[in-house]
């Protein structure tokens, strides 16, 4: 993990509120890089609890967000979108004056919407998503590297202090991200179409085939190297997190699946009527992107990303 | 590369015709597993073959094919499913009356329609597909490994005599592969599902993001962590190759994408009603197959499949 690209003044104290992946791989990478003096956990489950009581994430455990914040200086949420305003309201009475709170949801119009009338006006809420996960879950799931060289995006109110935004930002890099600050709005327009709609459709065709009477579910299982495998990946995520997301992001999500399904449509016809010249086309201009994503370092050109190992290479038809 | 796990008699001689990334990696695999005396090359750019040369494939290289098959014990054709007819018609004059033919296309009902018609009835026809492969095509693109520990799919005519089908057999397991043999039929159908509709819908959604107004492709391509990623890797994939996947298994992917579309119009039903439990009951659902992949060595459960390296770790939202 590199260094943080400048000093941060660690923190006296910070509180995480949610154990899952992304809060154990904030309280790791937070150790690690000396983010705070002291970091607070809370979970709301006994078991999680115990478990990072065992993996030695926090200095100190509490079951109750509002005993957890008391005197941090920066507060993330880690729960899922759908329940981020209850634990507001729980953990506001507990709060200093001048906390930060921060969040790492991956919709952030409703997280705006939802936290923020909980809390004092005099703390600064600085709502942040971390682009980066795996399909797994859990405190066990986490590590210190998860964020690094990836983007963070912090999507504040016009009205947020600067010092606040300044203090969220300087977090993030030191746990190795790039940092980008946009609208709540755009942010969840951008992450409909690079996330939430391609989930949407991982989700569907692995249930789609899951449904199948002329193919077996064994036959779906072992043939899956031409392409449906990393489609089974992407759908393996967390299922209440995905809920949440499109409970909470549903005007983007249904204008980016509108379009998508108007593009099908016509990838449908050109396949009807045979027309091999707009398939060729399709299936052409497309690599261009790909090409961009490769440019910016946030993938590999190697044909197996180093899976060849394992002989997992993907792509076969 | 293990051994193969029985020894199969080293053919004679050998032709591939077409050297794209299969047809280049048959021609390595084939080499080191000692699978015949002596490999002949064919392929109609003046620049493949030219690399051909310098890459040392073949013992003796081609331009025209029906020069390419005389003598030879076994031809694979490894050219785009649209042209496998006529490159078969070209070829037939060099058959010699025992030959087998052979070839990679990853559709095969047509394949049969268009090939057999013009192979003399003494000559074996042996269709098979590995379904292994990267998103790379040409000579370079191609290596001995990676048909190891990956499926092929024999889908030989009723009538075709069995020492035909036990020499493609042995062929592809000597180049690491589990075989496996079904109607060619049967074999479209598991293909729409696991491989040709998930290819349609990765270059599908590349497409609507690429045109999106409010979103520039600049924040598409720094995003895509968030799952649009993968998409674009699949949807990277030789264009040649997919239109005419689409143009020669058209029946059952538009059976299949059907499927697929009506699936996806009921989870838009769910977002659009906030039906929190039926995504959930969608999202949790499809973890068994995924799990069901992983047990069977397919693929790896590791969060990133070894990417941690590259800071790609994918899955985010």
């Amino acid at each position: 993990m590199p260094e943080a690209p400048f000093a941060i003044p660690p923190l006296k104290r910070i509180a995480i509120i949610g154990m899952g992946l992304i809060g154990s791989s904030i309280a790791r990478g937070a150790r690690r890089q000396n983010i705070a003096s002291e970091i607070v956990i809370s979970d709301l489950s006994p078991i999680v609890r115990d478990r990072v009581v065992e993996l030695r994430l926090a200095d100190r455990v509490e079951a109750r967000p509002e005993e957890a914040v008391i005197d941090a200086d920066l507060v993330i949420l880690c729960v899922p979108v759908g329940v981020a305003g209850d634990v507001a309201k729980q953990m506001a009475s507990g709060l200093k004056s001048d906390a930060v709170v921060s969040d790492v949801g991956s919709v952030k119009a409703a997280v705006l919407r939802d936290v923020r009338p909980f809390l004092p006006a005099s703390v600064g809420f600085v709502p942040a998503h971390p682009v980066a996960g795996t399909e797994h879950s859990g405190p066990d799931a986490g590590f210190a590297e998860l964020f690094v060289n990836r983007w963070c995006i912090l999507t504040p109110a016009e009205n947020e202090p600067a010092n606040a935004i300044e203090m969220v930002r300087n977090v993030w890099r030191a746990l190795g991200s790039n940092v980008e600050v946009m609208s709540a709005a755009h942010h969840d327009l951008v992450l409909a179409i690079t996330s939430h709609v391609p989930h949407l459709i991982a989700y569907n065709i692995v249930g789609t085939a899951a449904d199948l009477e002329e193919v077996t579910r064994s036959e779906v299982i072992k043939f899956s190297a031409g392409g449906f495998r990393d489609f089974t990946r992407i759908a393996a995520s967390d299922p209440t997190m995905w809920r949440d997301i499109f409970l909470h992001n549903k005007g983007a999500v249904l204008e980016m699946l509108s379009r998508f399904k108007k593009d099908l449509d016509a990838a449908q016809r050109m396949i009807e009527d045979e027309n091999g010249p707009g398939l060729f086309e399709l299936f052409t201009r497309t690599r261009a992107i790909r090409r961009g994503i490769i440019e910016l370092g946030q993938e590999t050109a190697a044909p197996d990303f180093g899976r060849r190992g394992a002989q997992n290479s993907p792509g076969g038809s």
